[in-house]
């Protein structure tokens, strides 16, 4: 789950097997485990009190939040580039995903800011439940389905938003390698490799419903699983440089897609 | 000096140009320029009082400290990895160097465990006076071309124990290109590039003095100068995993270097 030291239960979906009976799960913290684990070990008798106040909800409704850039010569033709608006309640999800949000409108702000007009229109879409059941994603994907649009690309920011390393994009080996000179523009940047490789939960349903190319944002991810579900992902754990890095990178890429296809 | 929003000051070397008069300087935060320069800019009258204690104490002995693993077949041929001891006086210096004697530190512990026979002697400095003059490094350069040593290679981390990016070598390119299968080696484990450059200012007397290889860890160094001789440079910022990647790397470069030569 993570190499942190800290005690922070890291919580996170559960799935139960209907061949089993169903019984309470709780998350408990490294340190804590580890105790209960040693108290077991030495042979001695352990008991544990939990109490959780933790229960259902019925759903409610919940909001894709999408703004756009459009296109000068094929405005029917989309890029996508999002993150996750909602997380879980340990704490407010700076990195799961609020860097990947910022990131994501950062790229739409860059473009006008350095007065780019895009050949296609580029999209934010900041995506609701993506921890909850994913049901942001596939809207959004049926929609666009539904309205009959054509995707050139999803691209996704959801590992948190550290140093810059890599893209993936679902595309096969003799198409990135021929995108080569993209990585050499991008290295200065920090992103080093564009490798082969899914999207996240929230734009892989573009690809199945849409037939888009999907891919993701890979910052270096050491850190993230310290954080990810816990009440240690709080906006102080982001580097301002290192978000900014990842941004650029993501509107680089944004960029290339627009200006010379995939 | 830093893209932090913090306000601590960042200590350093100073240097006078004997042609202009001597007048005192002193670090201030960043929040605290920023204000300065906004009043000035406002054309308010600022006035600053600062009082400081700081003086110049007479020298004192301080030690390099070496551990060795003897070579079998070599003994008399060195590798050197090292960082240094000291720090300046706003924190314990985590990052610089603590990080870099750890990782040091750890490459000889880690041959040592995995019962690895060197053949050439594999060398840890923990070099003296880095920050307030480099002499712990001329002075262990100077001893071992007094003592005849031939060394292979002189490699240094002092540069933050963060997650890592490559390694730098004092070797022209066609050497480097042919160490290519190392960094496909190297990678699963974040090193991704082997580059042309110098060691840091402990092992760079070996280079001039002995005529060693000499080289530097690089890795990422977003955050760097975020702590780097200011009161942030503490134990809390170190992540334990990037440090041992870190460690792994270089003790995996070290390893080929004493297996297959430079």
């Amino acid at each position: 789950m993570s190499s942190s030291v800290d005690n922070n239960p890291h919580t996170g979906a559960q799935n139960y097997n209907d061949s089993f009976p169903k019984i309470p799960a709780a998350a408990v913290g490294l340190r804590d485990a580890d105790h209960m684990a040693a108290v077991l070990e030495s042979g001695a008798k352990g008991r544990v009190y939990i109490r959780t106040l933790a229960h259902m909800l019925p759903d409610t409704v919940a909001h894709n939040v999408i703004g756009e850039l459009r296109g000068s010569e094929f405005p029917d033709q989309y890029i996508t580039v999002g993150g996750h608006l909602d997380s879980w309640d340990p704490a407010e999800g700076a990195m799961d995903d609020g860097t990947g949000l910022v990131q994501s409108i950062e790229v739409l702000r860059a473009l006008k800011a350095v007065g780019y007009h895009p050949r296609h229109t580029i999209r934010v879409v900041l995506f609701a439940n993506e921890e909850n059941g994913g049901r942001g994603g596939r809207k959004y994907a049926e929609a666009a389905k539904a309205a009959g649009e054509k995707h050139l690309l999803g691209l996704e920011s959801d590992n948190g938003g550290f140093t810059p390393r890599a893209f993936t994009l679902s595309l096969p080996e003799e198409k990135l390698a021929a995108l080569r000179p993209w990585v050499d523009l991008l290295r200065p940047y920090g992103v080093y490799e564009i490798e082969r490789g899914g999207g996240g939960s929230d734009v892989n349903p573009m690809q199945r419903v849409l037939g888009s190319v999907v891919g993701e944002y890979r910052p270096d991810s050491q850190r993230y699983f310290d954080y990810h579900h816990s009440r240690g992902d709080v906006l102080e754990v982001v580097n301002k440089r290192e978000l900014e890095l990842g941004a650029v990178n993501m509107a680089a890429l944004v960029y290339l897609v627009d200006k010379y296809g995939l």
